[in-house]
């Protein structure tokens, strides 16, 4: 049993290209901002879940399985935050008396059997595994297979952990002997990726078997019509046959971490293509700028190709979280550095932006732009983050993502080590140590320097973002030609020999695909990782907000608050569009009048809305040229 | 009581600056677009209505309630469907054995205190009148009763028009005895216009007093929050305190017109100005080109001001009609052009544009694009009109327009007559008889030639559109000074005297408001009151539709084409853009290569998708210029 591991460890004989480092060859320094986004998880979200779980009623549901009295409360598929809490706190090694206590209450509320769903259990135990195109039983049973990987991970020889991982092994069994000559599937998927893994950390093949065969079985319309069709939970074509992605977006990027899963521990290249054919699908036509996915509130779906509102942006927490698991398991399966990149691009914007400062707050979708006037009154598209939601699936994902973020900042083994996301810490790979120093994405100078050596020649592996067009490489300051992808540093090293990658980070000002019909004539402000938006509190006052437009032919230039809110902004020409008709249609109107500039702040989109609610955007009108 | 009149008839102490005229003081020629329109409905959409009220169990709904077996089918509105239908029937003289049986049928199905709603009656007679917020329950009775009006008006003598007028009254009775004293209201606003007019027919003021209950009742927050909170409802603020339409836009426009009518029957001139703020603020940022309103699928709702993008438009045919009633109501009681210049916008495009040209075929959301690759697998968005709906609201609801449409061209009194709505046809009032001559909208003309007088003095009122900003008017040969609004012609009229109306429509290129972002950097092509659209059939091969650009620079022509789908075409410009990077997002391109552009034409809106399926556009993107 692999221990001290995060999400995702393919086995020896797994396709992988890469391999993810051991937890303890990891440490961030907690002034970074991947750091202090771990340390604010483990301060205030994970205990802020743990209550939420009390006041909601979730734990009280799985104590109804027991005796206790009351009625079922939230959605029919609320256990599943009991379960992502609980992976969020193994892999963070806190909340410790949370995790006794729901370890014992799972045991207790287990059927004998091996099932396990409170919904089912005490009030519809007549349509148990009856209405799965719906019932998110194996949703369900998958989020409380990832708390145990976690837990057989990170706290191995802990009785709480054991006792997890063994309420998982009995109810994977039983999904085994039910399903294993079953067609059906179940309407959300999840579960294929949490057998996999609990196959990883267990040895046993039926799981990995089982997650293969729900992988093959989908597609073939066993799910039925549903409220939104087929496509709604990618049951209208199998995954090797599909062309693009589609439907419910949480589903569809779950569906395909499970399939990526399968294929590199059966070694089925086939299904491998399919997954990263889609994933092309995906980032071509159906992607925000902020890694985010889904255009639709209706059936939380992808849209069309090129159909990306950024006002009406679905772009689901869970669907950014299932996007990096997904990209997390392409780069290890193939070591290609697009997936890296857009990890970090949904990880410093999609990713980031769904959390307030407090680490309190959150937001379930996550729009490019809010207008004046926006009706803020519903959780379907508040002004503000909430502290929860009545479908809660977010929050605690997002808890059990940053309590495991430092697994995804390298890879390495003997031969060498993979810096993917940068930031401070240390690595250590292979006998080697190197010191990471930088205060990216902030800046853009990175430093690594060899603490610790081990025998032989060793290869460093630095990744150049595709965003970057002017990389600076010196080694001991001779300077190293560095390109997009990854420049591969091999050499017999010494302690205190010195990196240093500079990733020049120009503003810049970035325009949609002209297909994107929603942000034609506008431009989005970006820095290094970081998309910027402009928000309210920093626009000009005396201008209806709506009626700004960027001066594209002005400089960018780039401000430090280090005490501010945002330590790094953009500073960013803005034009008042001058008055004219009211009329909402008018016949097409002269060029305007140029009017002065006036400089304002553009700060981190992920920044947005800490301060009072009003509106903000993204792509931002231009002015005439 | 009154007779031969169409909708919305005020009783002669109303509030009214206008009066409808009888409906046999109108003939439209049945070769007018309007009157084809009227026929194709008698002849096409009511029986093929009748004939999916059986396929789709909505009569068999009611048969159960006298004994029949089988399962409740359908929406819990279901009946409904049977009411429009029944109206549109009446108003048509048409279908005389549905109407009889329907009839016979729903006296039979009628309780004895008059409740008649075939979902509670049968299976769920335990939760009437529990469920107010969404049972619909005075929703359907309004219905009903707008068909035992229309029997009243059109039929007053028939057996089977009696009949539904009793059971209407029944009803009625019913609510007025049980609601009268109490604080709720329908989730669904439609007994409120519903009991005024059956007031109209019946003299019985207290259907007038439960409606003006309803209306003040209204936004007291006695819903509750349902799945999308009160104002999805109105229910967030009364009629007179609310600044701005919102929530479901079906709702708030039915509310509206029912306003409207107990503000002309009451006196309440604070209610009446407060439709006409409200009327205002949809005009001014939550209507679409087509005279469509309602941005969002999720909740068919308006979404926030100028959130109007083209391809998610809902724009419900319902939420069309249900403007047109409104404005038909504001146009009677004020007399003001701008609410007929909408009455045209929305017949000529929104409401158009539901039916098929064969009349059995409809659009329950009419999007103003489609893209290459759209998924018009889901009937929520298809990629063309449907035969029916599972939520058939549509279909009947525009028959039952279509089939009162003559009610709606002209008004008048003894002392004149008023022209709204341009369409070759005879009206009659005061003693006058005018016969006009037009192909309008497709040609300028209209010819009004004074067939008929009667003594003294009286005044001919032609309606100038705003749209039309070179309006040229003779009489007798004399010229006239027409601006927008009403040009009024007083004079001792003679038989043989002529009057000669042109509205010249050039072609004009539409761009909306700036702060519409969904259609930044492209315009409409319009000509007189009708929207064109570039259609894939129309479009240039070889080139992808969503790459063709319009080049503002050139001139547009008209195009003739009598025997084709559409009589008058637009003929634009249109280039390919070049061709650039794939990526999703780039860097802000410079200014592209002009290519040499080719001239296709743009068809009316309304008669899109009456070929084979394919993408479609209102508004077109700009080329640079």
């Amino acid at each position: 049993m692999d221990v001290s591991h995060g999400p995702v460890v393919p086995t020896a004989h797994a396709v992988s290209a890469l391999r993810p480092l051991p937890r303890d060859a990891v440490s961030l320094r907690p002034e970074s901002l991947l750091g202090g986004w771990q340390a604010r998880n483990v301060a205030a979200t994970l205990p802020h879940c743990v209550d939420q779980l009390d006041a909601y009623g979730n734990l009280a549901n799985l104590r109804r399985v027991t005796g206790d009295d009351g009625s079922f409360r939230g959605f029919w598929f609320a256990d599943s935050d009991v379960y992502k809490t609980l992976e969020a706190a193994f892999w963070a090694g806190s909340a410790d008396g949370f995790v006794a206590d729901a370890a014992a209450l799972l045991e207790k509320a287990q059927d004998e059997d091996g099932y396990l769903d409170s919904y089912y259990q005490v009030d519809n135990r007549d349509k148990q595994w009856s209405e799965l195109h719906f019932s998110h039983e194996m949703y369900c049973a998958g989020h409380l297979f990832q708390a145990a990987v976690a837990a057989a991970r990170s706290a191995a020889g802990d009785p709480a952990a054991q006792q997890v991982l063994q309420v998982a092994r009995r109810f994977a069994d039983l999904l085994v002997r039910r399903f294993a000559a079953s067609p059906d599937v179940d309407g959300h998927p999840e579960v294929e990726t949490a057998l996999v893994e609990l196959y990883r950390v267990t040895g046993h093949r039926p799981y990995l078997d089982l997650a293969a065969h729900f992988v093959e079985n989908r597609g073939h319309g066993v799910l039925g019509e549903g409220r939104f069709g087929p496509r709604y939970f990618q049951d209208h074509a199998a995954v090797k046959a599909a062309e693009e992605v589609t439907g419910h977006v949480v589903r569809q990027v779950y569906l395909l971490a499970g399939a990526v899963d399968v294929a590199v521990e059966t070694g089925d290249l086939e299904l491998l293509a399919a997954a990263e054919r889609l994933w092309d699908s995906a980032l071509a036509s159906r992607t925000y700028i902020t890694g985010g996915q889904g255009s639709r509130h209706r059936d939380e779906a992808y849209g069309d190709p090129y159909e990306l509102p950024p006002d009406r942006a679905y772009a689901e927490s869970c669907a950014a979280i299932g996007s990096f698991q997904w990209a997390w398991r392409l780069l290890l399966a193939t070591g290609r550095p697009g997936y890296a990149d857009e990890m970090e691009r949904l990880l410093y914007n999609g990713i980031a932006g769904s959390t307030g400062v407090d680490g309190v707050s959150f937001f379930y979708s996550n729009p490019l732009q809010l207008r004046t006037g926006h009706d803020g009154s519903h959780e379907d598209a508040p002004s503000q983050r909430l502290s929860w939601y009545s479908c809660a699936c977010c929050p605690p994902n997002l808890a059990r993502l940053m309590a495991s973020l430092d697994s995804y900042a390298a890879t390495g083994d003997p031969a060498g080590l993979q810096l993917h996301l940068y930031t401070a810490g240390t690595f250590r790979a292979g006998g080697h140590t190197v010191e990471v120093q930088t205060r990216y994405p902030w800046d853009e100078t990175i430093t690594v320097t060899i603490t610790e050596v081990g025998p032989g020649p060793w290869t460093l592996s630095l990744r150049v973002p595709a965003w970057c067009g002017d990389a600076r490489l010196t080694v001991n300051g001779e300077p190293v030609v560095a390109e997009a992808g990854y420049v591969r540093l091999t050499r017999t090293w010494l302690v205190g020999d010195r990196v240093e990658l500079i990733l020049v980070m120009l503003p810049r000002l970035m325009a949609a695909h002209p297909r994107v019909d929603a942000v034609r004539g506008a431009a989005a402000v970006v820095r290094g990782p970081i998309v910027h938006c402009l928000e309210h509190a920093d626009a000009p006052a005396g201008v209806p907000f709506e009626d700004l437009e960027l001066d594209s032919s002005a400089p960018l230039q780039v401000s430090r608050d280090p005490d501010g809110l945002a330590p790094v902004q953009l500073r960013i020409p803005l034009r008042a569009r001058p008055t004219d008709t009211p009329h909402l249609y008018r016949p097409l109107p002269a060029p305007a009048r140029v009017t002065p500039p006036v400089i304002v702040s553009a700060i981190p989109y992920f920044l947005w809305a800490n301060r009072e609610p009003g509106p903000m955007r993204v792509f931002i009108p231009l002015s005439e040229r």
